[in-house]
């Protein structure tokens, strides 16, 4: 009789335990704390790398080709006369190259059937720093709803990696880290105090981002180059229902 | 008239300016990232190493000398009958040493007049780590107003260096910081996401830390180990209003 009283525990426990891994590294410079083999994870670059790839794909482009240097951006956009190359230092368009890092510059009349060869300071450097994953998606409000759903199908171990600013910790990253926490937890073991912090963080800013986020580092220093209406376009929830995903060195809408 | 119109922000502008720097760094992974030449740097591992040297101090201890390694601290024990040698590994008292990371096993009758030898895996690595700071001093809950205070006075650059654990961000110190954070920014300029998030969780914590905490990975590491009651000290404020400060490589109260 006992046996079938502490059953429902044993279940518990066994269930509990079976489930995957969730956790949040809040900067480049703390990866390396993190087992990232066979995980999946999502590149968190809200302001605006990760913005921009989700609009670009969902708006049509071909697929985006993430790269580490303005020099690499220049040679291989040169390579073929549909490639459009993005990407900016300190707030403008780094020399060399066409576009810069707004997710506005791409809407679906100049980008569909283009590829975008994209060059960030944060987030295109974590990309390349992760080590054996499942797969790496893109994440951002624009595509939150989408990214959590594909990440409660798989059933694997999740890192929400935020690509941050120059590796300090930021606001906006590290909220949607949380809206993310937030949704799927339930589904996930969690042990992870990056996480609870994120989500604590999440709950405080009750959905409102943009409000929440008014007060943040990289809020003031977009501000300061005239771009509310990226800020704007940024904390925007579900407007692009795609998953990214890094596939042979390039980014594609996850099939 | 127009310049008496303006005149009120530009004095507002030159304040803001004049304040000192007041930032959160979650990580010794991160301390890279911080500018510590003439700041004050507020050492915080709450659980423990920075409640227990400020109970130490504060219940009689002649000082606290802080050690990287279980050898160093033996070495240095040795050397004179009155002092004791104390750190963990592992949750265990590291082996040649007499006491633990609890501050409960530092009593008046017991610590008065003695030295304490302390070495912990994050604290007192994170305390050597520092480069030409102003002062290092150490933060708890059990000290929060006293340490507070004396960043008032002092009038300059704060940095809030969170020990971590295992160089992994931590819930109890970034709420501590928090705590600090909310208490003394208006004299400061902040812009740092960092401070602002640790803000944040302070907030919703409503001041209730150990309720807080406990879902927290260092609150079910302590409770594992059966400390209940350390975890319930640690999160008392204001019990030892001291504040320890660095002095010729020892922990001091600060005169």
């Amino acid at each position: 009789m006992a046996f079938f009283i502490v059953l429902p525990y044993i279940f518990a426990i066994f269930s509990m335990s079976s489930l995957p891994r969730l956790e949040v590294c809040f900067s480049p410079a703390l990866l390396h704390l993190y087992d990232t083999k066979d995980t999946i994870v999502v590149i968190i670059d809200v302001f605006r790398a990760t913005s921009t790839i989700t609009t670009a794909l969902h708006n049509g482009a071909n697929c985006v080709i993430p790269v580490s240097s303005v020099n690499e951006c220049i040679a291989i956009g040169a390579s073929n006369e549909n490639y459009i190359t993005a990407g900016e230092r300190d707030g403008k368009i780094a020399s060399g190259l066409t576009y810069g890092n707004s997710p506005l510059e791409f809407p679906k009349e100049f980008i569909t059937n283009k590829t975008l060869v994209l060059t960030t300071t944060n987030g295109t450097r974590l990309l390349h720093m992760i080590q054996q994953p499942y797969s790496i998606i893109i994440g951002s409000f624009l595509n939150l709803e989408a990214v959590c759903e594909y990440l409660l199908q798989q059933n694997r171990n999740v890192l929400l990696a935020c690509a941050s600013w120059k590796d300090r910790v930021n606001l906006e990253d590290s909220l949607f880290a949380g809206a993310v926490v937030s949704s799927i937890k339930s589904s996930f073991t969690m042990n992870c105090d990056s996480a609870r912090l994120s989500q604590h963080l999440y709950q405080t800013s009750n959905g409102n981002y943009l409000e929440f986020l008014k007060d943040s580092a990289h809020y003031h220093r977009l501000l300061g180059y005239g771009l509310y209406r990226d800020l704007e376009y940024c904390t925007t929830s579900n407007l692009h229902p795609i998953v990214p995903i890094l596939s042979h060195e390039k980014i594609i809408i996850q099939p």
